[in-house]
């Protein structure tokens, strides 16, 4: 039994087909990655600052340092600083030639890393009311910081959490990129978005408000399953205000999206166990079209050939059972059939 | 030291950075399956053939004969019969009502799976002539099988590898997936095709029969590592011929086919080791203007929050460096910068 859905707004569909039995405890199974709380040897914990690049902001006390060579900031509270292998950097060498036709740019941008406590083993889950609004105010600081940079297009900013997600540091962590293009995947948003008469994502939300795929909502923001998820248990946590760019949230604004990030974070922890997830901000600066966005997705299942060959995902939890779930609608999981193997 | 590149002729984008030292052997030993040449417990394996639903097509000594509920044929070559778990079905029900303006379609569509051979453990890369190229004649006849369908818009044809790249059967198999959509994948690239004056598949096969990406070539098909690689050792494999469907592949095209797929896979097994990998054709019917492409994908790296926020992706292998390594001009890997963790 399954049904083929239609995104939102664009063009993109996706399966859903709910076939075995799986309970959402069987995925925590399936994908748990090893939790290692050893500090000593983690270059991201409080006191190994000479084992990174220096800082370029370390946040203490709501105030803002930078390390030098010589000498590093201690006791912080958040640290942003260069990834030491980055994807992309401020001066990079010009490409090679290539052959006619074939388009190359120097990979110039930005690759920052941000720590987000220096507890070894802290999940934003357990995060303080202060302690998550300031790390929101410091995803605002630093999307400011490169959105402002010339030639920045895009700023991407993400977390990858466990192994399965790829992270490749078992420490609590965020990611920054700025990018010279838009990507495609915006640019298609937008292109949408511009001709239609409404946001989308305004029209969107007002459905998803009463739907059975609402998860909570709080004064500022409504975090739901969406009708068309690419995997299980997938959230969308979207600003009731129409509101295109982090940077231009207020701090009620950033207060209460780290309040239902952490809330949300605590029904996956519930559900699903200390499962490897993403989250991603969709946002745009100077665009006010655009309609800001925060996705969760949890690592538990693969990408295989079908989705590489047609980018149709087939998801084997109904975003509605998911939404459930997510809730605490269901506390003793029946072995009722959500799960399908590949 | 990295570059933004654009595909050939669609507006996306990857990222080449090669950062730390890592050679391909350091790949296979990252994701390596784990081997079991069990037999006993395989559904797939010839003897157990009870153990499926019954066989749509059982091909033995090139005739095609189908099982029965009560009469499995035995001794076959290849089997292809219904996915157990399937994605899509052939009469699904009609989905429930999801609210006003948002779309789902029932389910409907065929998934198929192919069993490779009938003996466990048994690659592609070891199969003899005939059988690789009975194999590519197996692939044909159940793409056409499925495109003469009617309300059927796409047939996708793939193979999951190994456990990292999807697969939950280790015995060698295939699967396709008749859908009643056209992904939109193929949509924006028959859309670029349509608004050029010459095929940019034809255009980019001339360039790359004589670049450093040329892996191999043989009377019909040029495989190459693509200079818009969303991942390290991605392999693409075209016809020399605009040909843009599978099922009008003459015998010659067939056994061509399978000689430069097998040859590539030997050279994976050379450098890489036993990698998950994918493969996924690419291709249309009643729409000549596609040029048909079968694309190899080892799976190395994961996708993370970036890939997942911008559909932007980063290769830590240049394919001209892939390519290299495919060809075997480097035999022993030296200790260069070919890898970067995320």
């Amino acid at each position: 039994m399954s049904e083929i859905r239609k995104h939102y707004f664009l063009p993109e569909y996706c399966i859903i087909a709910e076939g075995r039995a799986k309970r959402p405890s069987d995925f925590a199974g399936a994908a748990k990655d090893s939790e290692k709380n050893h500090s000593e040897s983690c270059v991201f914990c409080g006191g190994n600052e000479e084992k990174t690049p220096p800082a370029t902001a370390a946040y203490k006390k709501g105030e803002i340092f930078a390390d030098t060579e010589k000498k590093r900031v201690r006791n912080w509270d958040f640290r942003c600083f260069p990834n030491l292998y980055p994807a992309l950097s401020p001066a990079p060498p010009s490409p090679g030639f290539r052959g006619k036709g074939l388009e190359a740019f120097p990979g110039f941008g930005f690759h920052e890393v941000i720590v987000e406590s220096p507890v070894h083993g802290k999940k934003l889950e357990e995060f303080s009311d202060a302690e998550i609004s300031g790390l929101m105010g410091v995803y605002k600081d630093r999307v400011c910081h490169y959105a402002a940079r010339e030639k920045i297009r895009y700023v991407s900013l993400f977390k990858n959490s466990g192994k399965a997600a790829g992270a490749s540091q078992n420490h609590s962590h965020s990611q920054l990129l700025a990018l010279p293009v838009c990507p495609q995947v915006l640019e298609r948003e937008l292109k949408a978005i511009r001709e239609g008469e409404k946001c989308p994502y305004c029209v969107l939300l007002e459905k998803e408000k009463t739907s059975t795929r609402l998860i909570r909502e709080n004064s500022k923001f409504v975090a739901f399953a969406p009708y068309y998820s690419t995997g299980p248990f997938e959230v969308w946590i979207l600003p009731k205000e129409h509101i295109s760019f982090l940077g231009d949230f207020s701090p009620e604004l950033l207060f209460a999206l780290g309040e239902i990030l952490r809330a949300v974070l605590r029904s996956y922890g519930k559900v699903l166990g200390n499962l490897p997830y993403n989250h991603m901000f969709y946002q745009l600066f100077e665009t006010p079209e655009y309609h800001l966005n925060l996705r969760l997705m949890p690592r538990i299942s693969t990408a295989a050939g079908f989705e590489l060959n047609t980018g149709i995902y087939i998801n084997t939890v109904s975003p509605e059972k998911a939404a459930s779930y997510l809730r605490g609608d269901i506390n003793e999981p029946t072995r009722e059939k959500v799960g399908r193997e590949k």
